[in-house]
């Protein structure tokens, strides 16, 4: 079924915000990949700056990015971001955490530094992610150097497990990393159905992928891919291999996917359980519609209606709210027309 | 490095055995394929059956099947039994629990009978594993017909989990099927080093699959498959597709794998964590050496030594034990040699 909807704007006016997460009563908190973290009233509409922000190293791909509550927020008052830090091999992401207090962060403590330090300003991640046990599931991407993916000595190129407090589970296969071969991922959920993690990631040409991420996989990268690189070449050695995980879909052309929602609202009925999908170059939201874990048909909303999307999520009474990439980035709730 | 072993008959002469499992005691239950179920003392060696089986409806590939522990044991005294009924559609796998008393069964109960039916009398599974929360998971197969294992209307070609009375947890993905795309799984673990289900299954000609299972996933047979059909033709799209699942390793001659384990002993310090596999057609032990949850080398033990493989456990003392077929079926025991 095709649900109508209406378009309303929540805030407009930020360059290159980067992610945003919902105070219980309604506020929202925007991240600006160039260092600053904004907060939206839900009842004036107003816009404030916040302030203490962690150490932000902002630049290419870079700078403050991911932003969540913590699930046992309601007690202790977590907010986790990710955000790019200087390091000695250049760059590297980080998570720290802390609390709010009016328009300020408080309490703030670094309690990860990932080691995927690097010299180029591309494929950082990082999506945050809190699965049912409380595990923080960071992104990461393999710092635009391919052959990293698949070599497990650092954290380019693989997905971690933490716990809350930045320490590594001791039933995680590769010390923090709990899978890799991930070539850059900017989407990801918890997925409350399957009980699993959901990631997508960017291909190359060709090749984004929507995969369910497994305790000590190989996603492949660049070994196996169905893109192929920028010059028309082919990528490792084909689109698949024992050992390596298959997608559950792909996209070619890319659609340069960003952002993750598993809508389980009840404003939009048939939404019930999908998945959301922004999409930057495909300047689109994608509806993937799925039964379990397969993915049985997608539907295109939004197209080049309000440009690239940089992410998605859920929003307070079931309405799904998207925020779009460029100078002027906005915040957008889909709502169930009045009637 | 090599281990050097000794290897000790336990009891032999039983016609096609399937299984066997240890007392805390260190006796052993062994079942027979055609319906009958062996203990043999630790002690003395002696052999004598038990009575008070379930139904058993033996032909073919199908019979008295596995048998496995309670993990809880010790407390509640449960051995469960796999097994093929008559059913109205031909024959089903079935799986019921009982207590032993001295030399008898008593306290029986068929806890599930998979809606697996059929008339052919192949491809039944069936393998028995509990994970560390207590759930079952049941092998199957196809039963024969290749084209079942990608419908989910019934269990032919799923893996089933299960609450340990037979009820069927909330969070399966497909009421009682937990994976599916399976052609015929003869051996599984629960390895205690992922925390997951690990199964083999056998190919057509070629193709035998290790793979991690996985919740709601498809594991591609008759769809994908790295073995031909054994006319020679190509089966289903060829070797991989997204949203189904790529193997560990794979096997191309097929080996025709059955049992399976995970050995945690001490006695072969070298083997730690390795996974070990019987072999029908192949005629040996394969050791799969790991690092987590991928298979970077094997190991060919006993070639043609002892004939067809059908099960392997880890014993008492981490002796490594191995359950050859036909009609003159033997137990052993590989131990280190006396020094």
């Amino acid at each position: 079924m095709e649900e109508s909807f209406a378009l309303v704007t929540v805030t407009e006016g930020i360059p290159n915000p980067w992610s945003f997460t919902f105070l219980p009563r309604g506020d929202v908190l925007i991240t600006q990949r160039s260092g600053k973290l904004w907060r939206v009233e839900a009842a004036s509409g107003r816009r404030s700056e916040v302030g203490g922000l962690p150490e932000i190293d902002a630049g290419g791909q870079g700078g403050l990015l991911d932003i969540v509550l913590h699930p046992g927020y309601s007690s202790n008052g977590w907010i986790y971001m990710s955000h790019v830090v200087s390091s000695s091999g250049g760059s590297s992401t980080a998570v720290s955490r802390a609390r709010l207090d009016g328009n300020r962060l408080t309490d703030l403590e670094r309690v990860f530094t990932a080691d995927n330090a690097g010299s180029t300003t591309r494929h950082f991640g990082s999506r945050l992610v809190f699965d049912d046990e409380g595990y923080l599931y960071v992104s990461l991407g393999d710092r635009g150097e391919s052959g990293r993916a698949q070599d497990l000595s650092d954290h380019a190129g693989t997905l971690l497990r933490l716990r809350d407090d930045g320490s590594i589970p001791g039933d995680n296969p590769y010390g923090a990393a709990f899978s890799y071969g991930h070539r850059n991922v900017q989407g990801m959920v918890f997925d409350p159905v399957s009980r699993e993690v959901w990631a997508h990631e960017h291909g190359a040409r060709g090749g984004d992928e929507v995969n369910i991420i497994k305790r000590g996989a190989n996603y492949g990268w660049p070994r196996i891919s169905y893109g192929r690189n920028y010059d028309g070449s082919r990528i490792g050695i084909g689109t698949a291999a024992p050992g390596m995980e298959q997608p559950l879909v792909y996209w070619d052309p890319s659609i340069a996917p960003s952002g993750m929602a598993v809508y389980t609202g009840d404003a939009f009925p048939s939404w019930k359980g999908d998945i959301f999908v922004g999409a930057l170059a495909g300047q689109h939201l994608r509806r993937l519609v799925r039964e379990g874990t397969r993915i049985v048909s997608q539907e295109v909303l939004l197209e080049k209606r309000v440009g690239r999307i940089r992410d998605v999520r859920q929003g307070p009474e079931g309405a799904l709210c998207i925020l779009t990439d460029e100078r002027n980035g906005s915040l957008y709730r889909l709502e169930p027309p009045e009637s």
